[in-house]
């Protein structure tokens, strides 16, 4: 899936980039061969030929009730003249990320940032090798972390996310993100994106769709990968926050990141933030845990064609199987709502052919 | 300038409408003509002749160098391979819009709203005929609504645009900006933008700019009118915002607007909200007040070219003639700060040859 991967990394090239690099070697070849024995207008006709070998734009996906209700949905809201028509600027389309588009065990990766974070700054703070949540963070030691409950990891956040710039945020994450390997699967975590999911991405917007991610991830952490492994830009890229203040730094306006929650964009957040910075509602929603539950109910709500689906992580060999027990990405009453209103449930282990695109 | 207003009424047609729209009549008159004679080709030939019979994409606006800074800015940044250019992505122009792109004397348009919204809800609150300060507000007595200060347009925000629904006051909003007049003006305050800004707004787009609107306005007060009057879809209006609550009535999510700010987008709230809605630092950012300083330092402080721009409100005879003293759209600091720093003053009486769009 190496073109799609390609197109995904000039999003701005666009639908061109990506069906040029969804024509197979040989025909790119037998097309420069042609070229030179009959010059330009000969390369327009393999060029159309080339167009129509490619085939399928959700190679990763197996055939299957969930692919079908991905590729009739689609088919239906962008045939024009068509019954469930809708126009190409009201195709929104939102993404949680966690768990939906990149791996999210055994931990989240930006709490994984956060340990890692603590690490670096220890040196600094002799202090934090007896206090929690500190000493847990240092030591590995998740469960004496978790014992701090939502203070700690508001001290934790504190400590690692803020008191800095924005633009000195955004080195601190891209930096990390350049290097951090994944436990498990021993590659950077955004190698760790689901290919399947950036099949699906691309051939949103190639049908006309506007893709957003709905993350209850901070919106800054996620910047700075997002339109790389994605193919989303960042003013597309919803996420918590924390507040912000605006100062003049000898002069130079900066932006002071504070120790202060503006907005968790997680469960009922999602729909309010969709709401208020989108201004649109989705016609299709993407999750894979309880957190995302509010955001599909929203989307469902509309009139027209609409797509739930969510994530079913039940590939316990090629990733991890959890739902109804796990404290990262909990998939419970959200999976009960889904079985009960028919919206799309995908089985990594049967519907998907690949977790992970091949490693470049 | 019909042919502009046209092509802003379907942004989705894009570059072509604002094309075919920009030829003369007789232009395309002769090209009827031609074709009956000569077919297809001829056709082409004449189209490719009235491409370049498509001049001045700025004809609202005099020579002077106001226009020049304009022009001159937008050429460098989109000129591929030249020294300042930008790639598209990454040219983000943002537009405050009260005494930006529309009126905002006597008063803001969404007071004028608000003003309105009091009668209309009076016969249900017999308690505000003795109570400040709706009884100002029925009574049309500005002056006893500001000497209630902040609290009082407090209670008259949360009694005239919260505790309904979203979708309940987007129609509020619409249903009232589609019949409400400007008192001098007399036409509908859709009608009072200023015809030059429309025409900027389109050749920022044409030069592959995503324009977005950045108000101290209520995002959802603005949304209903956007798309129509400026071409700014929903998901480009940033504003302030009061809080909403996702719920369930009656097994259907609705989110209900809560009497209780989110956040207030002026002053430093814009490039706050800038840096968390869009994530991109602007190229080019325009407003008229000090509620914009902010704004336009952190546009002016990125690298690279850059166009900071107030219009300033010169006219009294054609519009209104305000700015130190003005408690509405004050503009003192910004306007030292753009003497100072050399940042584009828009005389409106100078560089305006109209002011507001021929009437439909």
């Amino acid at each position: 899936m190496q073109s799609i991967r390609a197109a995904l990394c000039f999003p701005a090239a666009g639908v061109r980039a990506l069906v040029f690099c969804a024509v197979p070697t040989q025909v790119r070849k037998r097309a420069r061969q042609v070229t030179s024995l009959m010059g330009s207008l000969a390369l327009a006709l393999v060029a159309a030929a080339g167009l129509q070998a490619q085939t399928d734009p959700l190679p990763s996906w197996n055939d299957g009730p969930s692919r079908k209700a991905i590729v009739d949905f689609v088919g239906r809201v962008a045939k024009e003249g068509g019954p469930d028509f809708v126009p190409a600027e009201q195709r929104i389309a939102t993404f949680d990320n966690d768990g939906t588009l990149w791996v999210e065990q055994p931990m989240y990766v930006q709490l994984a940032f956060m340990m890692s974070r603590v690490k670096e700054l220890a040196p600094k703070h002799p202090e934090w090798k007896d206090t929690q949540p500190f000493k847990g963070a240092l030591e590995g030691d998740m469960q004496a972390v978790a014992a701090t409950g939502e203070k700690g990891l508001t001290q934790l956040m504190a400590a690692t996310h803020t008191g800095m710039t924005t633009e000195q945020f955004e080195k601190i994450a891209a930096d990390w993100l350049a290097t951090a390997r994944h436990p498990k699967f021993n590659h950077l975590y955004t190698e760790c994106a689901y290919q399947p999911m950036l099949e699906l991405l691309a051939y949103l917007r190639t049908n006309g769709f506007k893709t957003y991610i709905v993350s209850g991830g901070g919106v800054e952490f996620m910047r700075p990968m997002t339109e790389r492994v994605y193919g989303v830009p960042p003013e597309q890229v919803i996420g918590s926050a924390i507040k912000t203040r605006y100062e003049l730094k000898n002069g130079k306006p900066v932006l002071m990141r504070l120790p202060q929650i503006d907005s968790i964009d997680d469960k009922e957040g999602k729909p309010e933030n969709i709401s208020r910075i989108i201004g649109r509602r989705p016609l299709a929603a993407f999750g894979n845990s309880d957190g995302d539950q509010q955001m599909l109910e929203w989307t469902a709500a509309g009139s027209g064609a609409r797509l739930m689906l969510l994530v079913h992580h039940d590939d316990a060999s090629r990733e991890y199987a959890y739902d109804r027990e796990s404290s990262m990405g909990r998939l419970d009453k959200a999976l009960d709502e889904a079985q009960a209103k028919g919206w799309v449930v995908v089985s990594m282990k049967n519907d998907w052919k690949t977790i992970f695109p091949p490693v470049k």
